[in-house]
């Protein structure tokens, strides 16, 4: 509950129809995409413009206020999770692309603008903004930052935080700080740019980010390949990339996910596979066939089954829209899915489709597994009922053994998804507690009251 | 002066011959390559190994001493020019190329690793490691990686940032810290990493990077086209990057610094040019091809007076090797050379090759230019003689109206040589007091004695 003073405070800042505050507008804003308990804030506030959201960061921190920001609520670790009596700030209305630069080939863009909104203004440009998380048709800009957000191509291009130019933010006393810059080289000052992104929120608040973007590729050609089993799919990925050769994309699609995906897009993909290959190589049309020639024969001597080569862009869209919907396609099998990213370097992806067979035969639990093979990156896909309380057990003793053999393979807790709540705990076996120390003493040097979206990446 | 007692301290740790006290050692380690002030530290200490090297900062916290860490002491910006009672730790010990990974595209390194060690070493295995400052040759990895070190490959690949993976280091107190991964993808805990790089060794002392590496281009073709101006060579610029066209290298060098490489190099340069664009394209072979033809086309086009390709590798490494002597060769010509970096978005080049004419006329200088057209990075050179109380003067406020001009442009102070001691007091002009004051509070809490390189990036 906040007091009817401050209720008031809000409301001049914002105007009143910009403070949320029935139930019904505090549940929709109690939980994100994380299967985790929803916690109900005490105000939902849609600034305006810099101006709103600065002061409304000012007051907040003058009564040491709680403040979550939520972009499209996406989020996979819980980061968009409020705290209890905290507010909640909707990015929604500061949603601009305010400048697409093409001489200098950067944009500037408010953070609650579109991912997919700005790719698509920036390619009828010819250019091209790579990172796609999976979200990226309803995910913000401004959440994408924090959260350092992946997706389909990073092998090739990288992800979020390779493109990000500079920043301005409200730090958690209301002060307006700029960091970066719209040049392609920047040493000036520390790289704070760098510290926020991935800062989930706890560090400051974005008004402004300045992106980079790349000529557009020329050419792009996509291919689907399927094997017996998800080890020869695997195996496959490694012999791609020790020729050197560097997909824009390289997804895998266990036996699970391929049926789930079919039934639920009706792509034509061959459900009688063990495991598909999805490939996109991008670039010079001379080599792009040629690598695209080179994939086809490494995957006909892995013992591919089944090749094609999309002929067109409706067969290229209709690929990559199946790889989109896996996790739509997999939500609709059971009650809860349990999404996870732990990564590990790309040679061991063998060994952790071993690792996540044995934790699902152990744990008598499904297990759909699919992802970013090219990067180390899958995303098994637990499949169960949070309310059957023995295999939620379970559950969550299996997601510990996935993150004991990332880190066992010398891999990370989290590729993409981030932190937040929901991988808190389990920091410390990654990152040990000096790491953690550390943190803790520069969130609190940069958030006293510890106000800005208390609980995550560190914990409390 | 350090105590007895503390001298014996060192010595216990690192071994008697490893602590160095004679005058002539700590005159050596007094300065750097930026024309500033030397100051003589109290010692200098030469660890072997990260437990040495992290028992000597824990002796150095509790004593309150200050540490200034230097590799090859090339730093352009008084990065290395130590606190005056401070240690000096030189990382020379600390040398190794601990692992490259062909699998999965990675190296380790010690902070003490020469630039250009790795890069050929990787090279033998057909990988690529980018990042190429000027002083490459004998510049170190630790020293890139804290001055976010830039070079001639920025505009396609970035730099050093754009390379580190992962880190561990000392902190103030001493205590051990592992952030980043091995993996492609990271997002687990804070982006200290991010953080860590341009830090200057203000918020910790490296003992391990982990750096991405990429594939060796198969492909390279260098071209240089000279024109009767400077501006008529920077236009040029603004053409090829509008076109699409991503050379690896972008280069100018105007009349002044033709001349001078020629003298120093007898490299074949026509030296009767107004200026030079030296490029490289570099990639899959038929696109080379394609871009070479297309930006020799876009050069005639511009009024180029002369146009080479380079046939073999021989003719290539000439044109390189007198790029990469340009700052020897200014060196040659007066006493004194200030060497900046302001940079701006690169379709500014030809008003800050304008505004650099007037600065060079108003304060009577000679200034010569050259450097990474290609991502606005250019380095106007000062050519003066310190002694001259007079010409100093002019040459302060030269350097202010450089820095003016690069900001009122959109650029910024430092594009590659870091804010330092030398920048440290413009800093403001570019960022504002409250970035100051956040880049404040986060040094205190992770060095609460200023023990770590004071005075660097945000003063004392």
């Amino acid at each position: 509950m906040i007091s009817k003073t401050l209720y008031k405070a809000f409301q001049d800042i914002v105007g009143k129809a910009k403070v949320l505050t029935e139930p019904e507008d505090l549940v929709t804003y109690s939980y994100d995409a994380a299967p985790l308990d929803p916690v109900t804030p005490a105000a939902v506030l849609m600034p305006e413009n810099s101006k709103e959201l600065g002061n409304v960061v000012a007051l907040c921190h003058e009564n040491k206020l709680a403040i979550t920001v939520r972009g499209a609520g996406t989020n996979l670790s819980g980061g968009t999770i409020p705290k209890k009596d905290g507010v909640v700030i909707l990015t929604g209305h500061m949603n601009r692309i305010l400048e697409i630069n093409e001489a200098d080939m950067y944009a500037v863009v408010q953070p609650g603008a579109v991912t997919a909104r700005l790719a698509s203004r920036v390619e009828a440009k010819g250019l091209f903004y790579p990172p796609d998380p999976g979200s990226q048709a309803v995910s913000t800009l401004g959440g994408n930052v924090m959260e350092n957000a992946g997706g389909l191509r990073g092998l090739k291009y990288g992800v979020t935080k390779d493109y990000v130019m500079g920043l301005s933010f409200y730090d958690a006393m209301g002060n307006h700080i700029k960091t970066g810059s719209k040049t392609v080289k920047c040493a000036t000052g520390y790289n704070i740019t760098g510290l926020m992104v991935g800062s989930e929120g706890t560090l400051g608040i974005l008004d402004e980010i300045i992106l980079k973007l790349i000529p557009f590729p020329e050419d792009r050609k996509s291919i689907i390949a399927a094997f017996i089993s998800i080890e020869a799919a695997s195996e496959t990925v490694a012999r791609i990339i020790s020729d050197r050769i560097v997909p824009a994309t390289l997804e895998i699609m266990d036996q699970i996910t391929i049926k789930a995906v079919e039934d639920f897009s009706h792509a034509g993909l061959p459900t009688d596979a063990g495991a598909l290959l999805l490939i996109e190589l991008d670039g010079y049309p001379g080599q792009v066939k040629e690598d695209a020639q080179k994939v086809v024969q490494i995957c006909e001597k892995q013992g591919a089954t089944k090749i094609q080569t999309a002929e067109n862009d409706e067969q290229r869209e209709k690929i990559w829209a199946a790889r989109r919907s896996a996790l739509s396609a997999l939500a609709q099998l059971k009650p809860t899915l349990v999404l996870e990213d732990a990564t590990v370097p790309r040679s061991k992806i063998p060994d952790m489709v071993q690792s996540l067979a044995k934790i699902s035969a152990t744990y008598d639990l499904t297990i759909g597994t699919f992802g970013h093979a090219g990067d180390g990156n899958l995303h098994p896909t637990i499949l169960t009922d949070r309310r059957n309380k023995a295999e939620w057990q379970r559950v969550e003793k299996a997601i510990e053994r996935i993150f004991d053999a990332a880190i066992s393979l010398g891999g990370t807790l989290s590729g993409e998804h981030g932190t937040g709540l929901a991988k808190s705990a389990f920091l410390k076996n990654e990152i040990g507690s000096a790491s953690i120390d550390f943190s803790r003493r520069l969130k609190t040097a940069l958030d006293p009251y510890h106000i800005l979206n208390p609980g995550k990446i560190i914990g409390d």
